[in-house]
Formats: C-alpha cells, sequence, structure tokens
C-alpha cells in the first residue's frame, strides 16, 4: 500500500536534535519512501490531511511486563514487600494457561492508543506472549525472565533451555516485528555463575541482555553484603555488559557505576513512574546524558505504574528531574523525545529499523489530532508533545506501514473482547 | 432541571474517606437532590446511564492564572530569571485589551474537559477575568494581584483601590458562582506595610486572601536578608494570615513554618508540575497533612505546567512525594482525590457548597467514560483516577446543575472561536 500523508507536521531529526516541520510523508509497502515534497508519480492508495495533524516516530517502550495489566489497580499504595510479596506474586500464582495472552493484548490495544509502537518485553509465557505480539501487529523484543543460581541448578538449567528454544522457534515471527533477547531478571536472583552461563548463551545464539539493575537500596545493600560490589561492577565481572544490554531502572548509581554504562554501552530504560510508585526514588538520567550513555524510556508493568502511557512517562522524565536536580534545562523537551524514540529503538538494536522519521526506515508511525484546546496556541510543539500531550491525541498509528489504529478504531485487535477477557481474568484471579 | 445518574459508579465521602460505591444520583436546579436510590416520584427531564460511567466531583483547581494559557509553549527549558524577565514578562506587557479575556476562555475549555468545575484565580484584568468566567459557567474565585510597598506608595494604592472596586461591582456575579478574594503577589513584591494594610482592607470587604509563598530558594534568601525572617513568619507578622488564606507553592517551609500554617488555618495549594518545571523542587506535602494543614492543588498557570489538566496534577501528587520521601503509602490515591476536590473547595471558602458528591450542595460534577482499555480491568477506580487517567475521560460536566459539556460538546464555549482568538493573539505578541 502508498500512503501519503499530506503537508502534516512532522517530527524529525535535524541538526542532531529533533524539530517539527511541515511537510509531506509517503509510505510505501512497510517503510517510509520519502519525506518532504511529494516525487512526482508517487499515487498514493490513501492519502491523510495533515491540517491539524502532527505525525511523530511510534514510541518506544523499552522496559514493560504486557502481561501485567491483568494485575491494574489491584495493589496500591503499599510498600515494596508488602505489594510483591503479598500481593503480585499471589496473584502470578494464579495464573492459568491463556491469561498472560489475553493481558499482553489489553497492553497492546493501551501502548498503540498512545503511540507506542514497539516495546520490550520481560514475561513469564513465550508463547502466549508472542501470540499476542504476532496478532497485535506491533514491533516487540520478547524475553522469559530467568532466575537461577547456575549451571546445574535444576530449575535454572530448565528456564534457560526452555529460553533458548523458544528464541529458535519464535525469532523472527510477524514478518520480522518479533526479536528477542535472554533477560536474567536481577543480579539478586540470578547468582553470577548463571549469569556467565546466560552471557555464553546469549553469544551463541546472537541476542542481546534485558535486565533489572540497581532499582532499589535493598538490592545494593544486599548485593554489597554478599558480595562486596554494586549491581553494576558484579554484573559486568560476569562478562554480561559485553553483549548488547537494556539495563531497567538503574536507580542507584555510583560515578563508577555510570562509567561502567558508558564504557560497555550498556543503554539505561529508566522508568520515572514506577521508581516514584514503588518509592525507589530518581534515577541519575541527566549524568547518564552527560556520561553519553544511551538512555531509553520505559513504563514497566502496569501493577506499578499503572498506565503503559509513554506520553505520561515522557512527561515526568523531562519534569522530575528538572525539580530533583534544581535545573530547569534538566533532560529538556529534545532530549525526551528522543530518550522516547529513537534511544529506546537504539536500546533494543532496532535503531536502522525505527524511532525516527527517515526514509528507507520501517513506516513505524503515530499521528495525533492537535487540534485540542490543551495543544493551543500551536507554538512549540516539542514542548507540546512533552508537556501538554495526555496520549490520548493519537488517533492512527501504522507499524511496518500497516495501519493498527484508523481514527481510533483497531483494524486487528477486537479492543471489546480483550477487555471482557481481562476482566474476567483478573476478577478470576482477585476472589481468593 | 431534574436529572438522574442512574446506577452509577460514584466517588462519595464514606467515613472519612472516600470510596467509590454504585448508585443513583439525582440533581434538581442546581443542587444534588439524592444520593442513592431514586426516590419515587423523581421524575427526570434526562437521564443518564450509568453502565461504564464514573462520576465524581468536579475538580477543584486551587491555584492558576488562567489567562496564561496565551503564552503557553512558548518558554520552556529555561532557568527561571530567563522565563520570567526575558520571555513571560514581555510578552504580559505586549497583551492588549481584551486578550486576558480570550485566553480565560480557552482555559475554561481546557479546565471543563479535564473535569475541573472550579478554579481560584490570580489575573491581571477584573474585567475580563470576570466575563470569562461568567459566560464559561464554571465557579471561580477571582483576584486581581497586587504589588506594591505601603499605603502611600501610588501603584500600591492605585491596585488595592481598584481591587476593591471591582470587588464591591462584581461580587457574587454569575448567580453567585462568582467570588473574590485579595491577592497581594508575594512577599517580596508586597512590603509588609503593603500586607498589613491589604489584610485591614480584606476584614472590611469580608474576602480571604490569595498569595504566592515560599516557592523558590531565592526568595526564601532573599526575605531573610532583608526581614530575617521567612515568608511565612513575615506575612504572619502582617496579620495577613488570619485571613482565610490560600498560600500557592510552599515549596520551602521550615517546621516552624508548617507549624504557622497549622496555628493560623492558612491553606496551602499545592503545585507539583509548576514547581518541577520551574526547578523549585518539592513541597512538604506529607508533612503538611501530618500536621492537619488542609492542602489544596493547583496547576499554577500554562505558562510554567504547560497543562491545566487537574487529573496530571493528582497523578504528580500522588507519585513525587513517595519517591521523594521513599515512602510508597505517601499521599494515597484517597488521601490525593481530596486534595484535589474537597481540600481545594475547603480552601477556597467553598466547602458547604462544592467539592463533594451530597445531598444539598451544588451539582458541580464530572462524569467520566471509564470504558477504556487504560482503566481496565475494573478494580479499584480510586487508584485508577489517581495513577491512570489522563483526564481526556470526562465527556459530561455540570457546575450548578447546568450542563456545560455534554459528550464531549460545549453548550456555552465556542471552542474553535476561543482556540481562534488565542492562536490570534499569542502569533501577534510572540512576533515581537
Amino acid at each position: 500500500m502508498k500512503l501519503l500523508l499530506q503537508n502534516i507536521k512532522a517530527l524529525l531529526p535535524e541538526d542532531g536534535t529533533l524539530a517539527v516541520r511541515e511537510c509531506s510523508v509517503g509510505v510505501e509497502g512497510d517503510k517510509i519512501a520519502f519525506v518532504g515534497q511529494t516525487p512526482p508519480g508517487f499515487a498514493p492508495d490513501k492519502t491523510i490531511l495533515g491540517e491539524g495533524r502532527l505525525v511523530i516516530p511510534g514510541l518506544v517502550n523499552a522496559h514493560t511486563h504486557a502481561y501485567m495489566t491483568i494485575f491494574r489497580n489491584r495493589a496500591d499504595d503499599l510498600p515494596f514487600n508488602q505489594w510483591l510479596f503479598e500481593n503480585i506474586l499471589p496473584m502470578e500464582d494464579r495464573l492459568q494457561s491463556g491469561d498472560s495472552y489475553w493481558g499482553a493484548l489489553l497492553a497492546a490495544c493501551e501502548m498503540l492508543r498512545g503511540g507506542t509502537t514497539c516495546y520490550n518485553d520481560m514475561y513469564i509465557s513465550t508463547d502466549e506472549n508472542a501470540r499476542a505480539a504476532v496478532e497485535s501487529g506491533m514491533r516487540a523484543v520478547l524475553s522469559r525472565g530467568l532466575v537461577g543460581e547456575s549451571r546445574s541448578d535444576p530449575g535454572g538449567v530448565d528456564r534457560l533451555r526452555q529460553a533458548s528454544d523458544e528464541i529458535k522457534a519464535y525469532r523472527g515471527a510477524g514478518d520480522g516485528r518479533i526479536s528477542f533477547c535472554l533477560a536474567p531478571h536481577a543480579p539478586y536472583t540470578c547468582a553470577p555463575a548463571y549469569l556467565e552461563w546466560i552471557a555464553e548463551t546469549a553469544r551463541e545464539l546472537d541476542v542481546g541482555i534485558h535486565i533489572h539493575l540497581g532499582e532499589s537500596r535493598a538490592e545494593i545493600a544486599g548485593l554489597q553484603e554478599k558480595y562486596g560490589k554494586t549491581p553494576f561492577a558484579l554484573v559486568e565481572s560476569t562478562g554480561l555488559l559485553a553483549l548488547p544490554t537494556v539495563a531497567a531502572h538503574c536507580v542507584y548509581m555510583t560515578q563508577e557505576d555510570i562509567a561502567i554504562a558508558a564504557r560497555t554501552g550498556m543503554c539505561v530504560a529508566t522508568n520515572p513512574v514506577s521508581n516514584l510508585k514503588l518509592a525507589n526514588g530518581f534515577a541519575p538520567v541527566p549524568q547518564l546524558l552527560a556520561a553519553g550513555v544511551n538512555v531509553a524510556l520505559g513504563t514497566d508493568g502496569a501493577a506499578s505504574n499503572n498506565a503503559l502511557n509513554m506520553f505520561r512517562e515522557l512527561n515526568f522524565l523531562c519534569l522530575l528531574h528538572k525539580g530533583n536536580q534544581e535545573d530547569a534545562q534538566s533532560v529538556t523537551a529534545a532530549q525526551g523525545l528522543h530518550i522516547a524514540t529513537l534511544g529506546g529503538a537504539a536500546a533494543l538494536g532496532l535503531g536502522e529499523q525505527t524511532g525516527s522519521i527517515e526514509p528507507g526506515k520501517k513506516a513505524d508511525l503515530a499521528i495525533l489530532n492537535i487540534r485540542q484546546s490543551h495543544w493551543y496556541p500551536h507554538s512549540n510543539l516539542l514542548a507540546a508533545l512533552c508537556y501538554g500531550a495526555q496520549g490520548s491525541e493519537v488517533e492512527t498509528v501504522l507499524v511496518d506501514g500497516e495501519i493498527l489504529l484508523e481514527d481510533g478504531a483497531f483494524t486487528r485487535l477486537d479492543e471489546e473482547r480483550i477487555r471482557y477477557e481481562v476482566q474476567r481474568i483478573s476478577d478470576r484471579i482477585c476472589k481468593h
């Protein structure tokens, strides 16, 4: 299909930063064909008029647990241990076959409605999650959360073997939209010997790493006591950071930890809302940016957010550090938008494919209706995207050139059914 | 008119906190007639079916500058002095007669669309602001910002006389929806002698006070150097806090300042987003609540926010302090919702009239469509309101029993025209 976005405001890369320019954007097949003037002879099958609209690269949710929509608004205003051990884990234990499929589809509905086209997921059931990701039409990097002690711990062995088999079976599904990585859950649930083995396996499979690192003070204290190291130093010593790595959270980092990230190329997926909600605090995002670390943005799961709204996450990202650092120029709108798009794509190894509006890239796009009172006057639209957008402005979303949401209606997903199924599952789980 | 909200989920006061219960809510004339079962003989002119809907008390924006929508997204990611002196004040100087009327109307459009029914405004032109407030149908407390040195400073004398005359002329406008207070801008722009005079005048006029207090470190340092006092101690010494007072911001407070607020009954309008955006930091909201101070919530003006979205503000309120205090139970959903509704109403002296859904109170209501993916599963709706709501869920809004927004369409306001006029004004001002 050939699609023309005619005379539309577009968020484009310009001089090493981002700018909004009026232009036309052409899509042909799964790719962006041109940005600028419509070339003679381009005969679109469909034209979207740009008046009152803004097109942006689809947002990249660099750390989430999609199926956790099932637990949304079921455990709030609770201390971490009570939240996790008395609420989330018991609910997870009551999940049945098929449940996480519906949870992941609800996440897809919410993410697409908020302009997110790509997500990096750590989950518990590959089959169901891969099926949901393929059916949703979204781009996704999937990974089964791994927990283990060593190469001879039977549970750990089973989990890593299962993850490896699943990667071989499913990689490249959904016309190549689905890719994989290995996901050691965290250094406090994976012993160093197990992390070493995961690093070796990832190298053999040619996949990257997705891990939780430095999320809480308790984690830092526990690892310090056990190994005399920070999570970052510990993980580096296992060889894990020699692989392309997305480290979620990274709230507690020393100067040396930041230097480790910079020299290993480790990418940080910051999760500002989840870090607030679970009372962990503020990641050193300005310091990471200053050190040249690639920062991406994620919502974490709906159990600790409680939304998967990347505009809201962006809003927190660009405001929090200003207050916390007492520096009004900390994480500017342009920096935030880079982090939420190309920063995320690059972290997932997809920087050549998605994350910016450029000819030759995949047509992963979100089109916003900006004829809304909270967007007026139309002036600095970068600021509007960061400081005013709600997410509800998104009306049309494309992934791989395919329209998945059109004027607010899904083309692939049966949203009513998905909501019904998740309500049913959640009610069943919470009856206990 | 008699309106029936039939079998709807409603946010209700219960046992000293808030809870969501399914019930019917009847409106007769400007008041809530009943909450619970529909009494026999209640014959509604109009019925709204509750299925998939949630009714909440209209939100109270306890500190804003409505006309500043004109400057939205015109000065971002800038240090405070550059923001204020090089951008905002020069733009304010270029405002012409009629401009703030349109700016205030755009603010009304945005606030109503986000479920806000009442606002506390500090502005520069009473005539235009009163006209906009009356026409919008909203409930409002208006106040002209005052700056002055003493009872003999000609500018200060003029401003206070003008404010007093305007209060006498306009109070009770809009069928009593419009009330007034006196608004000394801040202790760094009003000398103590002038504050004393304002306090006396407020007592004579029987109005309260609206003031900026303790917003920035620079303010604290300046007053300490000049008077050897904190802003709170200084203002208390002028007699101002003996009046019903709404103090905006209150970021920097000592223990003694919090004690001053508690013993004088001073209400704090916290502005979390503005305090982050202008790099001021975090108000001591948990400490204020612990001390029994009545806390209200405000967006501040669109120039430093950049939205007037009280759901977003509530979201920041309930998340920020959890992270900053490292306490996941700091400012719970129920506390946040109280602050955003009855806390605000009480701060404005309107606690008997609005801020909760109770028979006999004014029918100031917002009805949300919660059949949206980011609200599923429907479980704890207090958590959903605080941690997931975008504001865009609001479909119908009543003030004084009158429907001002119906299924997303304004009944009084010409939103297209308002946007057009504000765009024109903003473009003119920024051409310089």
